[in-house]
């Protein structure tokens, strides 16, 4: 199964999908006779081994809920080690088994944890604080691949380890996009343990970055998510009557039996292929598009994420 | 009822609401002491009656679906007159009545018209071409508020007449935010009838500015479009096993009983409360904000609406 989280690459508005024949067609054509591929959709699917690396097990959250279904998050240890490493002890401890998704707010986030916020944490989390919203650029020395456009909310942005980041001269942190996922805090100085999650379900809120700490992304069951009945309580909170969804389990990938272990792999941010998939995002000029933008949001270029045997 | 398309005012991340009580308490005071507002919420609601233009009825069309469930999409006649005319051309012949919402594409669109494209249309429906994406600027001589941010899609954003625009030199157009509505159509220079409808339900799909008629936006019921299970077909076409949503009928509120009419406004993107709504939007320094971004993307500065009685 090949994942784009979370756009599909067929971003087309037909009245109907019977022209997607000719373009699974054409895609067919074009790889024989070795032309470039015309649309993002058909470059990730022709990417090479090479354009592709390997998620670490204990970066990817395993959640499955009632009627067992199934969400994955990818962590993001590089850019968020503090609440990382406190997101991998309430797994190690199974803190969220019983907790739920109990907040779906529209156009705006997906939240889960426990909503009596009486449960007592595992006793070794790390401390936290604002500070850990960003890392310091310096101590980051890792391969960054400028954006194509101008952003509305940092003065540069680019794409690193696998990431979209947006930056200023010190600092680099991760963007509030569609499917990311955040860290729920009370008002300032506190920064969230880690116990209280959310995902981002519509326009990207970036007026939230370097405010709140972004930890990672889901790779698998987004549209389970975001299609869950917006709450009618305050900040779309579920009400007691309606119905909160029962987090059966939250375990690390490396945690689980081996044949039970999902696989994903990312595309190297800092490859060819990568750059290509970029360009063509920016500049969509297949049959369907006649105009191209000539530029791409951050957070309308999602790294490709694909699920592996 | 007070509505911003689409996003709550109150877009924060709180671990529970408990913290609301504070911030109603919080405007309750400033708008005694007649403190400046501290939030865009905060500013709408107390947003004076002349910052408020009415919606033309002949500009809300009212679908009411299975269940009696209804949304209200204010169409954008300033901007797409020739769809827009095709639009209320088919309400008026009751065209709409007894086809469905067929598609449902995670993080894309939700897509309603005739699935079978079998239904014949209505004799006085315009010809459009790609020509009507845009209009030309010279032929709109109406203000323009700047929009506060670099945007990735276009030379020029802002808004006018009560709703964001792109811009280059010459031309003006709709952009595809969250919510806002567009025309299907097949390869170009197929422009679509405005018979095949799409609301947008994710991250701003920009790229499809210009190659497709933006027509309006959805100011009710856009969780109810949003929350709708995801299609499993092709480009998340509903299959044959998968239940698309009855449309019972689609009317101009122009048409119905002055009792049943539904009232709407918009905020006036020329008052002087639209360009503090704005500046506030792009600088959110209230309790839960430590650090504003100082800036805001043209699809994250939704034009407030509300229903009126």
């Amino acid at each position: 199964m090949l994942y784009f989280p979370p756009t599909s690459g067929f971003d087309r508005v037909m009245i109907r999908p019977l022209a997607l024949s000719c373009i699974v067609a054409g895609m067919a054509t074009s790889a024989l006779a070795a032309d470039p591929p015309a649309t993002p959709a058909a470059l990730v699917a022709q990417a090479p081994a090479h354009a592709w690396k390997t998620i670490a097990p204990d970066s990817l959250l395993v959640m499955t809920l009632e009627g067992g279904r199934r969400v994955i998050v990818q962590l993001a240890p590089t850019f968020s080690p503090s609440h990382v490493a406190n997101i991998r002890a309430l797994a190690r401890a199974h803190w969220w088994d019983g907790t739920s998704i109990n907040r779906v707010q529209d156009n705006y986030v997906v939240q889960w944890g426990d909503v009596t916020e009486k449960k007592p944490l595992p006793k070794n989390l790390s401390p936290t604080s604002p500070a850990d919203y960003s890392r310091q650029r310096a101590t980051l020395p890792i391969h960054i691949t400028p954006a194509p456009s101008a952003d509305a909310y940092a003065p540069t942005t680019g794409f690193s380890d696998g990431w979209p980041v947006a930056m200023d001269r010190e600092a680099v942190w991760l963007p509030h996009c569609y499917s990311f996922v955040g860290v729920g805090r009370n008002l300032s100085p506190d920064a969230g343990t880690g116990a209280e999650l959310y995902a981002v379900i519509g326009q990207a809120p970036r007026q939230l970055d370097r405010n709140i700490a972004v930890v990672g992304r889901v790779v698998e069951g987004m549209a389970l998510l975001s299609s869950l009945p917006r709450g009618s309580g305050e900040l779309g909170f579920y009400t007691p009557q309606e119905h909160a969804i029962s987090i059966v389990s939250v375990r690390l990938a490396s945690d689980l039996p081996e044949a039970e272990r999902p696989r994903f792999e990312a595309m190297d941010t800092a490859s060819r292929t990568f750059a290509d998939y970029l360009r063509l995002r920016a500049n969509r000029k297949d049959d369907f598009y006649d105009r191209p933008a000539g530029g791409v949001d951050l957070c309308n270029a999602p790294v490709p994420v694909r699920a592996v045997p």
